[in-house]
């Protein structure tokens, strides 16, 4: 059962519980609110192209744990194919979709962790790595929806951590012998609420005197202290207000949803903490981390996106009998050269 | 009593009962609705700075037909000094709404229509001229809202409008001894369901055999077979939904608002009508339009919404610690870089 | 002795007596000649970087014909992997020059004639590709620079060739028992004075009617009738004005030599002929050869070159205690930013 | 006499003997050499525009010193009309020349010298601003060809004048009670050594210790010390090497030629001394002279330029056929919406 249906994914998620504000007022279902609704619809999307016999080779890989066939949002890339098959699945799932396809930022963050929980331990003698495979193991085998989130508010950008509020970046504010208990937050966490588990990297590169900041863990949705702030945008708004009127933005998935993440004294047991105090490792878990999502999200997954506006602006074209108009035909082609150019630089980028 | 106070522009609006849906729903009360009453509130301030001595120069004119003090907004450009003062107007009022001003359109039409009627009677002997003079009197007396409507819906734009349903342009269906009755439609009417009156004119060049496109006429707010259905924006419905939680947009006068105005068999009466067949007219009725219209609507409105969303860039990266960095100097430089080059062209154009 | 060394190469191009004008006067000796020198200084160098052991693998190939160890610059690519490293060997050329190698175009004419002339004959029963492979085979051995030329010079663009002065363009005026005769000329031919072959391919989609003109060949340097008039840069006369001061431009290879080569009744015998009135394959031979030459000319030739004007560049700035100016070092690192945009395509283009 | 004919201006410059190095070579004779020859007939083209009846009303002003005609040149402007016309003289010189007018730089700096000059007498009690306006009469009455320069060759430019070879900038090394001793040198200079006379201004903004090299003045052509070196460019030698074959750059006035003017222990007596040690007044110097220079010289000239370079760009695409050729004529179009943007510009900072 490590690659479950689309049916699986919504009955599960539909148990979840998180404490969740939307334009001021708390969500009490996610199943029901038109804009959560809408990050559940296009990860039920997901589930089943997975399962699609079509899309097998792009969607699934087999765990470099187990041996196992899991969901690619699961792996962790072992060679320059996965790393093509990564594009390619974040290109599908963009056409599909119009939208996020929300399994995306953590997908990026597990290679990042097993990588550097390695390192760490190897200098160390910590034992962040092992960690981490438990973690990744439990993941495959439920098949699980892994967010991350790595941006912390910031406040003045001029300032450290330490000279302001020392609540806007997340930080451990105790070390317990079962645990450790955090505070701060994230922002612009994609799909967070409505995900099974949030991984948390840190948002910035650590200098001495900043180790509480040095952190990466998990937390399970719906953990006591844990609170979602909807970041939504307007035109998933519309989708309550004109139920019959979907004319603007996508009308199946709705916007790409985020939120803000507030840790308020949050409990994270030891077993899933992936750093904590390790200063000289935070560079290398954001560099290995926006290497790859550059390359699949800012990249691949935009190319996608593309393929849709450049086929519905030929569309409108067309519809207006403007298709054989010079400066248009000109202009889509740009369009194309344009989408072109970005799919080849980030295909180079999974071999350099 | 040429130029009425905002309350007194507000007692007026409230009166009117135009035919509008929004959202597939019809609105019943322009003060009451959320998006209908951005509009009103935008256009009251245009009343308000109107009679600020502050701003007296640039916001009032003195009639050419009766030398009596009058809204520039009904005013025919007399000399390049007036053609100066119009710009002024165009980007103060963009940099105190934030939106609209909703008396430009109309604006820009009254002197097209005031030279090419002249230009028409003068070569036919018709009294299209005097016609306008006679309406034009009577809106700066009551120093009406007075708004205007060019683009035709077209359909496919390949064809002509006979080559297809004929009811896509705005055009006579009946000539009567006491006025003509009109079909078609105008899209990208801005604010005209909450105007006083809606100039129509001819949205293309005619040729031959497209004598009943040839079009010009003013029709009242509310008059019967007339529908305004309101091409909303996202950002304007959001006021309605989240009236505690303004984030995004403008806050007090919402997004520009424009509507589709559906013509079904609408009596004109020959006093309000300002062309009716001269095809070779139609031409000259755009250009003198555009030109102007894109000087001041396309010109120093944005220079004037420049000013403000440089002003707030600065701030958010002041906000943010950030004023002194580099490349968003840089990026903050260009913009005004930009903003002085378009404000140099238009400026030009009052001069060539 | 299929790949020979830089002094046999200069030995035999000092026997080489064309017909040349440059500036209005005719040149008596390549090697003599400051431009023409230039040339065969930067052709010598490619000989020597191909027998360099450091290079070997990108500029060396083995002949599919004969199995024997030849220069890349004649090699019919037969894998990806031939095309990525032919891009390798444009790169390299560029940065070891500065300026063209001179053996480059005819070396993109090779593969598209190899499967084009396979096509005719597949197509037609005609003997074309065993004749080109036996010219190939014979350059092979000799390790002889080809040059090569498309574009005639048309004249009036918006006329077909045989709508104006017939001459304009390469054809055929006569059919003979041992040959053709032809009339015509084409421009923009790169280093063709200075190379022992020149071949010759269409330079539009002929159409019917146009058979004449259908025509492909190569020519040996110093045929009768054939004159050419080198389209020089001032830059190159500089070199000329100056010798004791080659402040501007390429003071080794001067800048890239293109000439106007006229052909008055030019006798080709039938197996140097490799297409002869067959219309419908015209496209065929522009667009293969098209293909290769945009990938390797347009795109990583440009490159090396970009490599180089990169780190001028930035040697610039450190000159002029400029490197650490934050919009000087933005500019430097958006050229990275291009060339590697282009390098990214460029290699896509192999893949795809 | 205040206003010459070309050939008195012809006559006199023939006369004149600067110490000059173009190529390494010694220049014995300014009118016989291609290039200085070529800047001696475009400076003559402009004293025959001056006594053009048609461009009198450009080229021509009346002196505010003597209320005698002068060329507009050597002019201060004393409203913005006078800016207006400068602009329409530097654009008009262009399309006429299509090549620097070397009476331009001069002429900017000039009225930054009445300001300026002015400014310190009034603080300082100094009487500099009595010298200049004895040396501007005395260049009206001569109608004198006025050359400038102000940048200094400047070396490592992360460092100031004195932190590293004193004489890369043009300062005061002798102070005697008849005149200053100066050494250094300035680049860039226009025509400059076929002018009568050069105006020298501060290149950098000074501070405290730099009070040596706060200096204005103004220099004779021929003056001991002074050496002139040719920044020459390689078209205009070609002018020389191929006189019967100018296919490219400007046949008749070649490019604009500019100079190195090093100044070895040059003597320049008090009364051509506009400023001496004031370094509160270098800024002030160098502002005003830029605000004109960038409004004439980097606007209206190039705008001039554009003109011919738009109008042989529509030749050539009518040469070829091609005028009608959609992607073509939208490019050209392009070029006359730049130009009239710079246009609108400059136009523009003539009011503000």
């Amino acid at each position: 059962m490590a690659i479950i249906t689309e049916q699986e994914y919504r009955n599960r998620i539909a148990k979840l519980k998180p404490r969740l504000f939307i334009g001021g007022k708390r969500v009490e279902s996610l199943t029901d609110h038109p804009i959560t609704r809408g990050v559940i619809d296009a990860t039920a999307r997901v589930y089943e192209l997975t399962l699609d016999p079509q899309y097998k080779d792009t969607m699934q890989s087999l765990s470099h744990l187990t041996g196992e066939p899991i969901s690619r949002a699961l792996h962790i890339h072992q060679s320059r194919d996965d790393l093509h098959k990564r594009l390619d699945m974040a290109r599908l799932s963009s056409q599909k979709l119009g939208t996020c396809n929300y399994r995306c930022p953590g997908n990026e963050m597990l290679p990042s962790l097993a990588a550097t929980t390695w390192e760490i331990d190897h200098d160390k003698g910590t034992d962040y790595h092992q960690r981490f495979n438990n973690f990744l193991k439990y993941a495959q085998e439920k098949d699980l929806v892994v967010s991350g989130s790595v941006t912390d508010p910031k406040g003045d950008r001029s300032k450290r951590p330490l000279e302001q509020d020392p609540d806007y970046y997340v930080h451990v504010v105790e070390k317990r012998s079962d645990g450790i208990v955090v505070c701060g937050a994230k922002q612009h966490a994609t799909g967070a609420y409505a995900a099974d588990e949030t991984l948390v990297l840190p948002g910035i590169s650590c200098r001495k005197g900043e180790e509480d900041y040095a952190l990466a863990f998990v937390v399970p949705n719906g953990t006591e202290g844990v609170t979602y702030i909807g970041q939504y945008t307007p035109f998933s708004v519309e989708r309550e207000c004109e139920p019959d009127n979907r004319v603007i933005g996508n009308p199946l998935y709705g916007q790409r949803e985020t939120c803000l993440i507030v840790f308020d004294h949050v409990f994270i047991p030891w077993e899933r903490v992936f750093m904590c105090g390790e200063i000289e490792y935070t560079q290398s878990f954001i560099t290995r981390f926006a290497k790859t999502h550059r390359m699949n999200c800012g990249g691949a997954c935009k190319v996608g996106f593309m393929d849709l506006i450049i086929g519905a602006s030929q569309l409108m074209a067309e519809y207006n009998g403007l298709a054989r108009v010079s400066h248009i035909a000109q202009k889509i082609t740009r369009m194309l050269q344009l989408n072109d150019t970005s799919l080849a630089c980030v295909e180079m980028a999974t071999e350099k």
